[in-house]
């Protein structure tokens, strides 16, 4: 998530006036808990039923501590010092329901909320919190059969190093001599290829799929899209060759190798969000050989032009939150569906670029795959 | 890694006169280069050629930073506010080789350096550096055939949730029926199943170890070994039976019915660091007839006495630092052979009750295994 994403992110949150201002706050109701992602025992960061997020944060001699969520008119939540030593301070609104990347700025410097796990975003590891979502059953950890995240390390001669892929492989995997399907799924800009199993939840989000009958059990790899030399601040440089030759020249067919593949184009698919799902644009119709299904979650849209004389793709996927431009996904959809495309568009309600939007869209796009 | 243990190495470190004070620091080489554990695109914290550490905070209106590492007589690194708003400082002396864990100290609250990755240590995710060793060789990422690092979540009815567990599987491992025997490998106190292969990278320093044709392949199981309420401070109150449960009762049985396993006990290992012994030393006692080889790593030592009568373990390797208690090793192991067992020591030259000796351990233990 680039800052660009998350200035969009807040503008439209503010332009829509769904948060009250800090003077507002008595309506703020006080059954705050702990945040899902809190480090083990960390009794802060917490939520509150409303989406609204409390900070508290350790440091008796620093002057200030602000938190860099938060939908007040400095961009971020100013924390107010204690007597006691510690920093405190709540939104001054709620929050989008899911996850949200976030950091201290403690005398002028960054660091993480010690209280907080950290996820991979915008180049760094940064702080996360989990504002609880009236449908997150479909993503949470339940007792059901589990599918594994494998870490595996591929050999790549164009860059001449091991690179690290995580693979989900379903429940059931291996007892057989059963071949699967596979989704090649990518993250955003900023985000590296542990982005789609921690902050997105992919895994969970598949078992509870496959548990309920709604998904046929396919194999999820996800990588590093970010191949060539990018210095951490912008897109400007970017070329897909690196990663398109890394992608289908070296893990493909590592994966194909050594994992129980169904190896052919109407059996593998790709997805991304954000800039995840620009390379999937570009890669797909540079190689409509290799792939026969495409989405694109809030990461663009194809056009019936760019897609003609190519192998057809037997699904188009587009997807965005609500807070987006979801008129762009949905009349890509019609022109692709009236081009004679099997074309399908998901709209996440009230979230913005953010990855509630993505879990929502891996969860209406799994069970559209492979059919 | 409790703050006893890094007492104990500290003092250690102090009494052999291993450092230089701050005063001496004309003899520091100015090759600086940053760690191999840093953030992606990120020049500190830095290390040189003799083991001197050095870091770089951006914090311009703070008004002291300090890092917990360092041999200073304040137990730890000072740095020194700069007119750029960078606070920078070196360690006193150089740092043992191999892995440290360690925190900043901003304005009295505890915080990480955004430079650094984090690792689970001390019940929290710490900042994480890497003193360069002269035999790091045996850890590297090298182009030889990779294993995969496999999460798993298996189902436990002890403590009524879904228990994460990671599963290191050999090159290989899968495209044949070829079964393995398995290593359940443990953490030390205050960290978790990922500490052997992030800190301890035990899924390299097996690739390695395979590729020389040192080892025959095997297995890796990985768990979370503080599965009672242990309220993140000490080990009073700590009991084996939930962490058995969960281990002989649930995972042991998961891990056999889930992957291609030589389900016996004599193709069956435990070993642990630190509490990873103690827990080593009480689970193999209580079930002599599910391990075959046991293995305390800096994790205290077995006597004959309280073997007697039970089945007989095929090997016991007993490992620590030099600078630790090796006396302690060496005397148990001489017992144990008196008494008819097959027992190893081994001694890591030069380091302390750390992640470079536990590393080397592996490498030692590992081709013991299994024949």
């Amino acid at each position: 998530m680039s800052l660009k994403f998350i200035t969009i992110a807040l503008s439209l949150a503010l332009s829509t006036g769904i948060c009250g201002a800090q003077t507002s706050s008595e309506s703020v109701k006080d059954d705050f808990k702990p945040s899902a992602l809190n480090q083990p025992g960390q009794e802060f960061p917490q939520v509150n039923s409303q989406g609204y997020a409390r900070f508290r944060i350790h440091a008796p001699k620093a002057d200030s501590v602000k938190v860099s969520l938060g939908l007040g008119g400095q961009g971020g939540t100013r924390l107010a010092k204690g007597t006691d030593g510690f920093f405190t301070g709540t939104t001054s609104g709620p929050m989008d329901e899911g996850f949200h990347y976030y950091h201290l700025t403690i005398d002028g410097g960054t660091f993480n909320d010690p209280g907080a796990l950290n996820f991979y975003g915008s180049t760094r590891w940064e702080s996360g919190i989990e504002i609880p979502a009236k449908d997150q059953d479909f993503y949470a950890l339940k007792d059901v059969p589990h599918g594994n995240v494998q870490q595996i390390l591929f050999p790549s001669k164009s860059t001449n190093t091991s690179r690290r892929a995580y693979v989900y492989t379903p429940p059931g995997y291996g007892k057989s001599s059963k071949k699967y399907p596979v989704l090649y799924l990518q993250h955003g800009w900023g985000e590296d290829e542990t982005a789609w199993s921690n902050q997105g939840r992919a895994n969970l989000i598949m078992d509870n799929l496959i548990s309920e009958g709604k998904v046929k059990p396919f194999i999820i790899v996800m990588t590093y899209g970010m191949t060539n030399e990018i210095k951490w601040g912008g897109m400007r440089n970017f070329k897909i060759d690196a990663f398109q030759t890394v992608l289908t020249e070296e893990l493909i067919p590592y994966v194909d190798a050594n994992f129980s593949t169904l190896a052919n184009r109407d059996s593998r698919a790709m997805a991304g969000l954000s800039m995840g799902g620009m390379e999937t644009h570009t890669i797909t119709l540079n190689k409509p050989d290799l792939f026969g299904y495409y989405a694109l979650l809030s990461g663009g849209t194809f056009n019936p032009a760019e897609l003609k004389d190519k192998a057809k793709p037997r699904l188009i996927f587009l997807s965005c939150g609500s807070k987006e431009r979801p008129e762009g996904v949905k009349n890509a959809v019609a022109a692709l569906k009236e081009a004679g495309y099997n074309a399908v568009s998901y709209v996440s309600d009230n979230t913005a670029h953010e990855f509630l939007t993505w879990r929502r869209s891996l969860r209406e796009l799994a069970p559209l795959l492979f059919n």
